[in-house]
């Protein structure tokens, strides 16, 4: 559905759809407009809406630079706060904005697969981005990640090792990491958490899954931490944040396990002193503000790709 | 008061003060908006700002999107939720957003005739437009309206037989309408709802008014559906959705009992099931989309008259 | 600090730092805005992002229209409401924004010295403009009080008594104005108020203190009045909003006490009726209309001047 014939992207909903030389060219783009490439009028007079079913000021704002970036113009709906769905149905509230003329749609959903039953109603011509659905998908943060490592480690990934750590099972970053590191090769993907918050289906397969922090971080060239969310203790699944440090918190000690040049990334927000110590967030191996720059190119890119 | 010597539109307060001409020039500028003509620089450097004292974001965003294509800077002040106000009365907040520089008001109120006395105040060169105040006006609505109905059926309205269903009492919608379809010659207009939901003033004057839905649309070449607001339930003016979708629903069997080519409105959202069918809403002779996008063409129309 | 080796402001945090000849060349750029100058393309390109940790819609749109008419892209962070945070430190969320590529940052925050925290952290190129941060500062709205008084009194203002009238104790306006009024060398600045809302501490140093209103007023040139906020009852530092009205709120009879072309400001909202009258308030002295007009054109001149 989102790769047509000619390999021309209509949507963005996910990474497993997409080919290696479709994401090579999505990543390709987002590095010149990181190097300061510009497209001010790429998008003039294209409408593009951050349709928000549930809040993220943080990523909507991404979208939202790189939106005006590319000279679109920007409408902001919050359909979790807004009165104006009064009982509408999401499909409703798309149709309407889209009989509106908008034209580009960043949708995020908490439901698994809203965002493609969106989609499946768009008119031609308009194109959705997934913002984030569910557990499932989040695809733009899938390609910055890429983009990041790419930075520090090059194209090659067949030789890379990286780590995946924290709670993956409740986790749309840690599921779209994982399918795009498989598809650009990456040569040993780890998972590490505790039991209760790994998934027990087919997510990890091909990966190599640990419970010991110690152990997964030995020689990784890249670790991909988690926001710990709060109300995990609340259902039980984790003990403490204490405990959690303890046994899955990234310290400077921990990490010297690690590669020399590992990185250090992160989706944020950051829990500091949770999943993450102040001293590696702020440290010289940490990418974090790297993530989040190329969060914006790689919307660029997407953005241009779908509605340029 | 809307209508100087030279026939220039001052403000867009009601529909009632527009001369047939007026609202004829109004609908053809809007219909070459909605043919795709574009007039990007019609408001450079022109500040337009949303003033909703009563929430509402598909109106407010359809006003921007407008405001967006004419080149305007668009501000949006939320005054129901906003803590700028902090006790300030409505015209010190009018007239501060005034002494900024905004030239163009989008006003919403929940009472009748207050953006009437905001426009009492304003400077020379500002305009207000009405986007619904109380039950009175909702101008832009009316002019949507009106132009869907032209779209399908001529602009000759001397012939048409059109019916207004639902709970006119509570409708600046069903008021706006009903002006409009006087002034543009409209044949026949049918009213139909139960009668604690039909105002009893001069409302309905001229009308054929009714409380059986069946005999109501006999032969109708337009419907226009109002949504039933679900607090009449709680003030005891309709006994149940069930009650009412059974009385005033409008189904597909029912459909039937319209002219063949006849065409369904609806100002949205939707309560779909209690005044319409999914069948109905989304069948071959529903408007309800193309209103939306009339609706950004109408407005586009009356920024560009009363601010180019 | 804000004050580097030629001249040239980094930020905007403070007024105690800017020289005098800064401040005139603000006062003067801000003039020629409030003339009418235009500078649509003086921060192409640029993103700046209204970062409000405490809410205010009125001086937000105020920056929001200043940044839009000099060509910048204008994002809005409302930190106070926003689920984005999530726990994020404020230092986080203003260094993600700060990563996104925002390079203008309009901070208001209910911290005293928390927007210098900030600035403390920005990359190279990135300015911060402090919207009032605690009861220290509100440097744009001490600019403008000054643009106000020039624009009445002429730029000489040794020979001007001013008074201040009210809530000194909590304001950074106050703050704002007293250490502008003294850098520009106004000649006699008077403070009235209640001695629970005046500050025991150096605040008032070399200001004429007094609790009585109508010897305070005699002779004035300009008269600050400052909002009462009715919290000031709950906490037991004002007996009743009659009792303040009687002994601090200014009538016409009050006014004419002042010399006779005095003239009224009060930074807004205003609580009509307690602090200020009605006939005051709409009255051919009254400044705060020109107040709130010369509030776009200082904030124009501080973003040009820190941005362009």
């Amino acid at each position: 559905m989102t790769q047509p014939a000619a390999g021309h992207l209509r949507h963005l909903l996910d990474l497993e759809h997409l080919s290696a030389s479709q994401l090579d060219a999505l990543l390709r783009r987002a590095q010149t407009f990181a190097d300061g490439a510009h497209a001010p009028a790429a998008l003039t007079g294209v409408a593009v809406c951050t349709l928000f079913f549930e809040p993220s000021t943080r990523t909507r704002l991404s979208f939202q630079l790189a939106a005006q970036r590319l000279g679109a113009h920007i409408l902001n709906f919050d359909a979790s706060t807004s009165s104006a769905t009064k009982g509408e149905t999401d499909l409703d509230t798309f149709r309407t904005l889209q009989a509106m003329g908008v034209r580009g749609f960043v949708v995020r959903h908490k439901s698994d697969g809203a965002v493609a039953a969106l989609a499946a109603a768009a008119n031609p011509g308009v194109a959705l981005l997934n913002a984030g659905d569910g557990r499932s998908h989040h695809p733009t943060q899938g390609l910055l990640d890429m983009l990041t490592l790419r930075q520090a480690k090059g194209e090659d990934f067949s030789k890379l090792k990286v780590v995946i750590v924290g709670d993956v099972k409740h986790s749309r970053v840690a599921r779209s990491d994982l399918h795009v590191l498989r598809k650009l090769g990456c040569g040993e993907i780890r998972v590490c958490g505790p039991a209760s918050l790994l998934p027990d289906d087919d997510t990890l397969h091909g990966c190599i899954v640990s419970h010991d922090f110690d152990s997964a971080l030995e020689g990784v060239d890249a670790l991909m931490m988690l926001r710990l969310q709060r109300e995990r203790m609340a259902e039980g699944l984790v003990t403490s944040l204490e405990d959690y440090h303890r046994d899955y918190g990234l310290t400077e000690t921990r990490l010297r396990r690690a590669a020399p040049d590992a990185i250090v990334m992160h989706p944020g927000p950051m829990n500091r002193g949770v999943e993450i110590t102040d001293a590696v967030a702020d440290g010289p191996q940490s990418r974090v503000l790297a993530q989040v720059a190329n969060g914006v190119a790689v919307r660029m890119a997407a953005l241009e790709g779908l509605l340029a």
